[in-house]
């Protein structure tokens, strides 16, 4: 990962508040959760509440407090083995399966451990002379305290939705006010595109170095596929109906019973939300579906998905500014915590007239590329470097954000991964289609 | 089961008494622990020590408030679902291996719900005309619990002893005043016994129904194999070499890696207790071990694990008096909750001299006789008939109790069972052999 | 196993004809195979046919004529590890899930060396001076020979069943001419009995020693419970009513879809067999079905199953000789290779008058007595020890031997042992009861 | 799959000679191998010899006897189940897993089918009007049937190199005469390139159609990855230090205890081939690695694996005329059946001077390249169109050929596609780097 702090705004002198805002962020998250909420792990790709909330104090401690805090002593000696997540460069590490199986240390202990992490950290971000190779590696973790921020409650929203309960993380606001959109479809640029991030600001490595690829004639969804259109699908035999169907993808739903996106009920007329069951609305963005039903889906519906480099090039037009941050949408930040119809975030919802909407914020689309380095990736040195280029395999890249990111931290160039197969993320489909 | 209220002792009433004591220690075996330790379930055979609480408050809600409590108003739809452990005649139930996955009901709701069960209860077991059958009821209901008192302390062992901090459930207490006493063995009756409960006072129904059976010539250990003699089978190759092994208990220790009892560190210096983690007393029964360690152990050292019947009939001749239960020994009583050293729980240990000692409490013992029916057993009408006839199939007979055990509620006739591979309760080893 | 040789008959001088025979019949039995179809293991519980073939030769070769023939040279140096089944204290084996993917060595080459292990016996058969020691090593491996005998017809029988095109191992016979009769209970003994063989001929060692043990009052069934009366268990819900399973019966049926016995056809009106796809028989005794199906016939008949006491108590008393073996039955020598109707295989099915019938032959029958060892058991020294004790552990008791059993290689005392989930052998249910 | 008539060359009027010596190809393959060989599955992604026999004759019967035949009658009602392979267009069809537990059809019924189907083709083949849709169908049979030349061969390898006695193939031959060379490596070029099949003669649907994309700045290595190289990579720990791994390599190799390449022997110095255990020769190239291991390889040597359209942009390059299709090198045809060191198989190896050799034959090359449809793909309609399109997902592209891929099935654009995981394929190494 290349952290490089950004020009304008969050600059160097910005950092403590940065730092600070983003660290009471993830706390506030927890507010509702009692102390037995942020214990489970619903499955082996769930952490627990309190797993995130210690393992991100963990990353400052490792890479920043460390090495680079003279005299600083860790919080506690088996912190490192319990929440390191992935980092064979720093050690041995506590099995991800097992992550639920630990009452403690208590949310309390944890508590205490970000305490003891944040107080010193002050003293590193105050100080006048602190080396730009520090300040990129604390911007480096708030932006991986903003993934745990996305995890936390995706992760959450999954030991809910697993409990005969059905307990809600809030309560449920007002039905958002979207409209019924027609889908159109929009002509991309055909040619050489240039990719990913161009270095001005915060990126992860993964997004580097720009480069340029070549894009065939296409054209682009106005906006994501929405719950009534996948419906139809589902009633017209789409899950029975093996031509639609990657091989792979075929037999997953056949030794799974998937029948329909996740959190839906049995009578495809409700979801389990952050906010417990609600009524299906059928003109928000359908969510929660695996890479093989939205290709499936795009197959059904005579389309394809996008790739990643047709998806970058229409988001950057479609952004009103060269900044490649979104100004609108439905983000985290906005407290809904679901997709909203089209047009509910706002009249362009951060797009060009007559370009797609919702390319950023609620619900992440799945793109047709994998996940692979872009040409001329290195991964930095080190520990650190085991960030994202491990993983380079195996998985597909979405793009966009969802309604549980954090707004400040999408750009046209964030790639996001997951394994074909899950769907716990808030991934929905945007279509995409071959121009003459 | 075939549940009797005693003529002596435990009479109708007394019942009130003893209801509400029982449920007071249940609830006081909680008071050092955590509602987030009470969340955790460490592997399918443990159950979080919260459901322990909610399941033992449901087993009275189902089987006496809901059918003999006139207008009893259940406390929440879905605890019958959630908290039905297995008995498929009242319905469907929550998945066993999912108890882990529920942070609600919490342990303050969990703690509402046992409070409205009692005092539903009260009018119940002070009623003047309590028919017999709701009383021996109540009577079953007491000893269950007491059953899930155990369960509670095993299963919260395990779930500190996989926590790479190593939790304590208690503070260590002075290591016990036992000696070393030489193992010696002592000649059993032989030709016809009578086994089984009598029918005066309580037993499950497995005990049930008393009958005649033929026992060998045979000896038995004066007191159960200690750690230092278990030590020198592993020492000399004990789970290295196949010939002391059944094929399946070679397979096990091969495909799981056993090669010392579950909760001895590697180094065969200490063990993991309720204390922590705590220096081996060679002295002490060795505990934790399975079934097909324990016939291992057997083989090796030249004799053979006792039978059920030959067992009984040794316990009875052990005890003082003709009521069946021991007066003495290392119970949960005690509160040293892990297994001391012959001679430390009292001069004979609750044995006539001359007879084996330490037949009662301390550890389960395993025997060589399969978990079957006795002859002409008939299991009660309705759900209630599923409490134990169903699992007689695949596991081996324990007898005697242990030190988690509560002294009253174990006697000479009671049969525990587990399967051969099971070693998170307090099993140890008694020896057997034939004689001439 | 304690291996003698019978006083009568089947005495030393008799041992060449014997050997000779039984290796004859093995071969025979193979007859109407492809070497293709002696390659498939369509199951880890089955072996291939050529494994058979070879695995018995090497018996001989192993233990009697590499120790006890001066000079033997072995046939191959890599048999040894091929095809050992399960003798530790011989050396290293070849997986017993991977006997299927052998093409070499070829059927010719195991012809061959069944040829050399042949020629060399001769000489060790005819020798003059043959030790006891070695005749009683011989006639042990004439006995395991036939025991793979109904090993390889159940095998094959397995085989082609999993074949969609399933081939029958020989010609369709006209049906038996069994009738339809009632089952009847008939009582019998009562108090001490004397279970075991008497030593005096052949027995394997679980056989021994002769013991003493007691029995309750009770009564059994005149006859199998045959495919009629089954097929009325099936259609009164059998399979979908949890109350007539054990648990871990229920378990089994529930996870492996189980609804009808092994190889009836889901039509219920026709079973696969040794001749093919046949119309199911109402009258024939039912065949395939495991443990847990027979206990819970039995629950639903209100019966029970019998122990392997009871059943041997009266065995002995349904034969019409002292010499424990039966002298007639529908046993492999009848060719018939499925369970007859009652009354199909003789007048009186070797039962004296007002005797069950069908105790020997058609099908093993499921006791409720658990594989253990009789009291004052010990194996042999060496690898020979390995024959019985160590499976003696998690398998259920069969008495009387099938359709596919050699008929002089069953006796009263003989015990057949099985997972309580298997049922690709030929076992039927013999019901008892309880008498006052 | 679009399949067109070559126009030059391979015509419809020598459709019949292709059709003939590709079937009799296929059959010479098995002259060595006895009805046995043939039977055995040594693990899912293989399947038995006979079944290849069955399955190339069957796409003949399905796809153009039963459609373009009047009056055709299948040869046996059942095979049309047992030896489809995944078309699930046409129907149900034997499990994948189970095609090894088939004694029967027989290789001699399976011969029987092959001379069926033949001999109805002829008259299809040598009709006057042959529509060219079907010459079209044919002649993807054709090719169809050389992809599973390769498939036996391989396939064959595996069921051998399990068995313990560990067969031939066929006789060894002579060392190869290659020397050891340098690696070196060549700038590629950079800019827009041309990928994918030009539509002149034969080619698979996912070799279309041809379109642009960009090449970074590059070059590629000279020769494949020898196994001294990989013997390096070795012995410096390659296996042992996460560092060189993707996280899905490491989990893998870490499961299932890879330390060396698939047939490589204990000692390193000996590797299984179709001619037996043979000696490890330096020079040839490093062959039966997976995809992880080929990218660890690559990051240990401080390079990348090239991606697709660097590769055949190479290709296209060394290639001495415009046809795609390499003259020279070590295929099937040779007969070695083995990789070759460099220089081995011809002056050149088929490659223009200072441009890599080995480019074809030899050993499949792995890229970095996700098996993707290309722009503006579009399988044919029907369940052909199951033939490749549906495949394109968690697999990389192998490019090149091997020595047991018939030369005249490969070209430049040809594309083949496996698991990361998978190395029972001939698949090796090629490094590529960035160029500034």
């Amino acid at each position: 990962m290349t952290a490089q702090t950004e020009r304008h705004g969050v600059a160097d002198d910005n950092l403590p508040a940065r730092y600070n805002g983003i660290r009471k962020t993830t706390t506030d998250l927890c507010r509702n959760l009692s102390a037995e909420d942020q214990v489970i792990q619903s499955m082996p790709d769930v952490s627990p509440t309190k797993w995130h909330l210690a393992h991100t104090s963990w990353f400052f401690e490792e890479f920043i407090l460390a090495p680079h805090s003279p005299g600083y002593q860790r919080f506690h000696p088996r912190y490192g083995y319990l929440f390191n997540s992935y980092y064979n460069g720093v050690g041995e590490m506590h099995g991800r399966t097992e992550r639920g199986l630990l009452s403690r240390p208590s949310v309390a202990d944890i508590g205490a451990y970000r305490k003891h992490v944040d107080w010193h950290m002050q003293a590193l971000l105050n100080a006048p002379d602190l080396p730009k190779a520090v300040a990129d590696l604390i911007l480096l973790g708030t932006h991986h305290e903003q993934q745990h921020q996305e995890l936390l409650l995706m992760d959450i929203k999954h030991v809910f939705s697993v409990n005969p309960l059905q307990p809600a993380y809030q309560h449920p606001q007002p039905r958002d006010a979207g409209a019924r959109r027609p889908m159109t479809f929009i002509r991309g640029k055909q040619g050489i595109t240039v990719s990913g991030h161009n270095g001005d600001g915060f990126s992860f490595d993964n997004e580097l170095p720009q480069h340029r690829s070549y894009l065939q004639a296409h054209a682009m969804a106005s906006r994501p596929v929405n719950n009534a259109e996948y419906l139809a699908f589902i009633r017209e035999g789409g899950y029975r109906r093996p031509e639609f169907w990657l091989s792979d993808g075929w037999s997953t739903i056949r030794q799974r019973g998937w029948n329909r996106p996740l959190y839906w009920s049995d009578a495809l007329d409700a979801e389990f939300t952050l906010a417990g069951l609600q009524p299906l609305n059928p003109d928000a963005p359908v969510c929660h579906v695996s890479y093989y039903e939205a290709d499936a889906y795009a197959r059904w519906a005579g389309a394809r998905l996008p790739t990643e480099a047709e998806w970058e090039s229409m988001a950057r037009a479609s952004l009103s500014g060269p900044s490649g941050h979104p100004r609108h949408g439905n983000f985290m930040d906005s407290g809904y915590l679901h997709p909203m119809a089209a047009g509910a975030a706002g009249p362009a919802a951060d797009g060009q007239p007559d370009l797609p909407v919702q390319l950023f914020g609620d619900v992440w689309e799945w793109t047709s590329s994998g996940y692979a380095s872009y040409p001329g990736f290195r991964p930095p040195a080190g520990a650190i470097g085991e960030y994202n280029g491990k993983f380079m395999i195996n998985q597909m890249v979405l793009r966009g954000g969802a309604c549980v990111t954090p707004r400040d931290h999408i750009r046209a160039s964030y790639r996001n991964f997951f394994y074909p197969d899950a769907r716990w993320q808030f991934a929905g489909i945007r279509l995409a289609r071959d121009t003459a």
